[in-house]
C-alpha cells in the first residue's frame, strides 16, 4: 500500500513543544511540512532558532496569513492558551484537522475553563465538539474528530496511573493524591526569572498548590471514567531536570486487594498499548527511561500491607506529554499505524 | 563570662556528614577539634581530601587507637551505620559525651533495628539510654543525656512537619502520607554507581518504595508524639541536586479546621524555635533557601477547601538533617547558646 | 579598641550581587545596613524575595529618593551598568564612600568603555578619580579611594592567575590566551531565554568570542603591570553550574623556566594574601572550592616539559569576583582587618 | 537492491558506550544484534539494567565463550582498555571483522601505548594492521579494514576542528592548544568517588593537565596530516553535564589569513560530511545541539584581527565520539550508505 503524505502545519513553533514536533515530524515517514507560523520571527530559518534542526528542516517561520495553513491536512497550534480557539473555525471549515497542544478545547465546563484560565473562550461551540484525545482512553472518538484537544503533561501521566484502578473501581475515588514532579521544559520557554537555570538548577520547590490548571483536567478525565465527580488533591512540583514528569499517586483501596491482583489489573489494562509500559511488580520507573520517546512507564505498589495504593507514573512532558502524543493522534486521525515515526529509543544516559 | 572550650573528636570524618561537621566547627567559636579519624586515610592531611577547608583545617586523619578520643569532651560519630555501637560504651564511661550522626541510636526496638538495618545490635542497653534529640520535641532530655541519637534526614523533616497536626491530634494518625524528595548527598559519599552524576543528574526517581529505613524512624517518632501507633505512607525520591530534602505531606483532617486555624497552629507551635520557619500562608519553601544553613522552613495549605493537610517541609539534609542538628545538640548538651556557630545563611542562588 | 558601625547603603539589591551582599553583610559585625533600594520592588521586604534572607535582614526595599543614601558611610551600587555613574558624583560630595559593583568606572579610557557599554559615560571626570580595586595589586590606592571600581568576575579571577607571569616579565604578554568558564549566576537575574534552566542546563557553549566586554578590562589591568600594551585571546563560556568561575590561562615561556620555578613564583607572590590560594604543585583546583567563599585557588602547570605555561584559577563568581571583593574592599577603605565577615568556609558538596 | 542484514555481536555491553550502541543498533534497518556480552550480568535481560531498552532489546547479556561471537560478521567491544587485543585475534582469523571503541589499536607507537596505558600490548601485530577509523581524513582504507581503531571521544573533536587547518599548512602546528570541556558520562559507568552527581554536579576542574591519554592519540593523528610531528598542549576539564564534549582549540597563524578565509576553508573541507556541520561565521555550537546525534559542529573565529585562530568543535562524546561513529565506521565497513540508522536528530531541549 503506497501511504499517502500528510501536509503539515504549524502554529506557533518557537517554544518547545513546536521544536519537539519539528524534531519528530522531521523524522516521520509521512508527513510533509508545509508552514510553521511566528508572526514575532518571520523570515528566520527554523534551524537558527534551533540549531538541532541543521540540514534536517529547511523552512523558515512565516506569516501566519501568508502561510496557506487552510491548504494543509492538518495544523498543529503549538502556542500559547488563547490562540487555538481564535483560529480554529477557519480551519476546521476549511476542512483542516486541528490539534491543539494547548488548553484552549480540554475542558468541556466552559465557565470552569474561563475561571481557570482568565480569559473568554472564544469558540465554546467547538469545545462541545472536541475530543479530548488520550487514545489510551478514547481511540474510537479520535479517529473520528475534527478538533483533537491534546491533553496536558501532568494529566497524561496521572490519568494513566489512575485509570486502571478508577475503571476496576476500587478505590476511594474521592481522596486521590497526585504528588506530581516536572522538568523545567514544562514551564515554557518563556523569559520568567522563577526558571532561570541559577534559580532552578540544585533547588526542590511545589508550587501553585491548590489552585494549578491541570486539576480540573484531570478531575474531569477521572470524572468520566468513574461516571461520578471525583476527590483530587493535585500538588506539582518543580525539580531541577530539563524533560520528564514523574507522578506519584495514592489512592485507598475500598476493596480487599492484594499487591498482586494490582499488578494483574495494569498488565492487563495496557496488554495491548504500544505506549505504556507497566514494569514488573517492585519496579521504580526513572524517567530518564523515557527521555525523548513517546513512552509512559507505570509501577503499582502497596506498602507494608496496608491499604494505600502508591502508582508511580513517568513519561516526557514534551513527547508522551505534548508532542509526542499529538502525532500518535494525527496517525490515528490518518490512519496511519499508530506508532508511525515514534519509534526513538529513550536517551540514556 | 568566658566560655570554656569543648574538646571535639570525629570518628569517621571522610563523610559528606563528616566535611559538613568540619565546615560548621571550624566557625564554631567554643569548639576545638582535636583528632578526626580514618583507619583508611590515616595521614593524609583532611583539607587534601576536602580542599574547602585549605587554610581552616589543618588536622590530619588520624588511626582511632591513636586519637586519644576518650580525653574529649565528646565525640561525633559521622560513621556508616554499625560503628558507634562498637565503641560508644567506652567513651562513656570515659565520661565522654557521644553523638552519632549515624542510625545505631535511634530506634528503641531493638529487633526491628536489626531487621531494618540487617545485622546484630552490639550494645542494645545504650539504645535504651540514648535520647532520639529532635530538639524542638524534646530539648530538656538532650541537656542531660550522655549519648545522642541525632535523627536522619528524612525523620528531621517529616517530623517536624507533622508534629503540629499531631500533638493537635486533628488529623487521621493512621493514614498519613510522606512524599519525600532528597538531594543525591543524601546517599552519601559512596562509590556506587546508581548515585554517578552521569545517572542521577536530569532524572528523577522513587527508590525504597515500602521498605526505607527511616520510616520506622517517622513512625516511632510521631508514635511518641500521639500516644498511639500511627500509620505512614513513606515515598522517597532522588532529586537531582546535591543538598536538600523537600517533604510533602499529606493528612486528613478528622475535625472541622480551617486553612487559618492550622496556619495559627504552625506558627504557635514553632514561635520559640529558632530553626523551624513558619513560612506565610500560601507560600512554597524552596530547598535552596536552607541551603547551608541550619533551618526548616515550613508551609501549611489546604487545597480547595477539601479536608486534606498538605504540608511543605524542607531542610538541608547535611545541616538542620545531620551535622547542623549534631551542632544544635551539642550546644545543648553544653550549655551554650542554641545557635552559636549555626548562623550561616543560606547560599542562594 | 571599640570598633564603630558602618552606615550601609545598597543601590538595587534585586539582583544575585545585590542578595549576596546581604548575605555577607548580615554577617559582618561592624555593619548597619540602613537601606536597600529599588524603585521597582519598593515596599517589599528583602526577605520576600529572597527567602534565604527570613529572620535575618528585616529591611524592605525602598525609593532611592527616600533612603537617606547620602547619610550612610558607604554606597554599594548592585546595579546595572550605567547607574552608578548617574548618581556617583553627589554621594560622593557628600562624603560618601561609593562601591560599584558594576562596570562604570573600571575603564580608563572612557571612549573604549562607550564602544563597549554602547552609552556616553555621564561621569567621566570621576572615572579618572576612580580606583580599579583589586587588592592584591593596588590595596594601599584603595585605603584612600573614594570611588571604587570593583572589578569584574572573569578579570577577577584571569588577572590573579596571569599576575605572577606577567611581573616576572617571563612570558610572551602579546599572546596571552583566556579560556574562562562561567556558571550561570554570572549573567545576572534577568529575564533572558538563554539562561533558562531548559537552555543552559546540560549544555557547554562558548559566547562573545572576540567582543566580550571583559577583555578590554583585562587587558588594561595586565597592562598596567606589565608597563605596556598586552595581547589578549578571551573565550568566555557558559558551563551549566550556578556559581563559579574556572579560568585556564596559556602563555608562552620567553625565558627557560621550570615548573618548580613557577611554583616559587606563585607561593611567593601570595605568601601574604588571605584570599588567594596557591595550590601544591600538581593540583587541579574545582569550583566548588570556593563556592560561598572570598577565595581564589589557583595551580600553575608546564605540561610535558614544553614551553606552554597552563594556569588553572577559580573563583566564586558572587563572592571573589563581586559581592565579596566588595566588602574586602569595604574592610580596606574603613581600617578593618581585611578578613572581617569575610571568614565562610566553601560549601562543599 | 536487497539489503543483507549484519549480523552483530557486542563484547561488554554494560558500559556507556555499550547501551549507546544499543540504542542506536535497535533502529539500524539493516542489523541483527546476536549476542552481548558481560561475565559479570551473564542471564540479565539487557532491559532491566537499561530500561530505557524494554520493548526494543530482548537479549539478555550472555557468557563470551557462549555466544558465538565467531559466528558475527562484527563485534564491537565496548569493553575498558586491554580486553579487545586479547580477544580480536581469534575474530579476526575466523573473519569477523573487529570495531574497537576502547582504545588498544588506537596508538601505532606501541611503546607509547604501553607507557600511557600502563600494560603490556598483548597484540603488537593488529595494531600495525588496524585502521585508526576516523572516516572524514580516511575513509578508504576504512573499507578494507579488519580491525577499526574507534577514535577517543576528545580526539574526534579535536581532530575535526584543527584538521583543516593542519591540512591548509597555515598555522604553528609546534604550538596548538586544545582546551576541551566533557561531560561526566565520558568517564564511563565506574563506581568512582570523584564522578558522583554530589562531586560531579556544580562544580568545574580540570584533570590530567600534562598527561592525559587522549594527548599521544590526537598528536599522531594530527601529525599524520601534517607530514611532521606537532606540539599539542590538552587540557580536559569535567563539565557538570551527562552528555557532551566542547573543544576550544587555538592555532597561531603563519600565512596571512582572513577571518572569511578561515570560514571558506572550513566550509569546502567538510562540504561532502553529512557529520560535519560548519556554522556561519559568528557562530558558537552548542553541545545540546548534537545531543544524542551523529554530528560535529564546527565555529571558526579570527577574535579582534589577530593573529590566534579560535575554533570551537562540539560532539555528543558517546555518539560521534564513540557508538555512532562505530557504527559509521561499520555502515562504511560493509558498504551501507554511511548514515544508515543515524539519523537521529538531537534532543533540544
Amino acid at each position: 500500500m503506497t501511504q499517502k503524505t500528510i501536509k503539515v502545519g504549524i502554529v506557533g513553533g518557537t517554544g518547545y513543544t513546536g521544536v519537539e514536533l519539528l524534531r519528530l515530524l522531521a523524522q516521520h515517514p509521512h508527513c510533509e511540512l508545509r508552514a510553521i507560523t511566528s508572526r514575532k520571527e518571520a523570515g528566520m530559518p527554523v534551524a537558527e532558532m534551533f540549531p538541532n534542526l541543521r540540514g534536517r528542516v529547511s523552512l523558515r517561520f512565516s506569516e501566519p496569513a501568508a502561510s496557506g495553513l487552510d491548504q494543509c491536512d492538518v495544523v498543529f497550534f503549538a502556542t500559547p492558551n488563547g490562540v487555538a480557539m481564535q483560529e480554529a473555525r477557519a480551519l476546521v471549515d476549511a476542512g483542516v484537522k486541528v490539534i491543539d497542544l494547548a488548553a484552549d478545547f480540554r475542558i468541556r465546563d466552559v465557565a470552569v475553563w474561563e475561571q481557570y484560565y482568565k480569559m473568554k473562550h472564544a469558540c465554546p461551540e467547538l469545545v462541545a465538539e472536541a475530543v479530548y484525545a488520550l487514545p489510551e482512553i478514547n481511540r474510537a472518538e479520535i479517529k473520528k474528530a475534527r478538533v483533537i484537544a491534546n491533553p496536558g503533561c501532568y494529566p497524561t501521566a496521572v490519568q494513566l496511573g489512575f485509570l486502571p484502578l478508577i475503571e476496576a473501581g476500587c478505590v476511594d475515588a474521592g481522596h486521590l493524591i497526585a504528588d506530581a514532579k516536572s522538568g523545567v521544559s514544562g514551564a515554557g520557554r518563556k523569559a520568567e526569572t522563577h526558571i532561570l537555570h541559577a534559580e532552578a538548577a540544585d533547588n526542590f520547590k511545589a508550587y501553585g498548590v491548590g489552585n494549578h490548571r491541570h486539576q480540573p483536567e484531570i478531575a474531569q478525565g477521572l470524572a468520566r471514567v468513574a461516571g461520578h465527580p471525583v476527590g483530587l488533591v493535585f500538588v506539582p512540583h518543580l525539580t531541577p531536570m530539563i524533560r520528564g514528569i514523574h507522578a506519584t499517586l495514592y489512592a485507598r483501596l475500598t476493596k480487599s486487594t492484594t499487591a498482586a491482583d494490582l499488578q494483574t489489573l495494569y498488565e492487563k489494562r495496557y496488554a495491548g498499548e504500544a505506549f505504556v509500559d507497566v514494569m514488573p511488580a517492585g519496579s521504580h520507573p526513572e524517567t530518564r527511561s523515557v527521555r525523548g520517546a513517546n513512552q509512559c512507564r507505570i509501577a503499582v505498589h502497596l506498602p507494608q500491607g496496608g491499604d494505600t495504593v502508591v502508582v508511580l507514573s513517568v513519561i516526557d512532558n514534551l513527547v508522551k506529554g505534548a508532542a509526542g502524543q499529538a502525532v500518535q493522534n494525527m496517525n490515528i486521525l490518518f490512519g496511519l499505524a499508530e506508532d508511525t515515526g515514534l519509534t526513538q529509543v529513550a536517551l540514556l544516559p
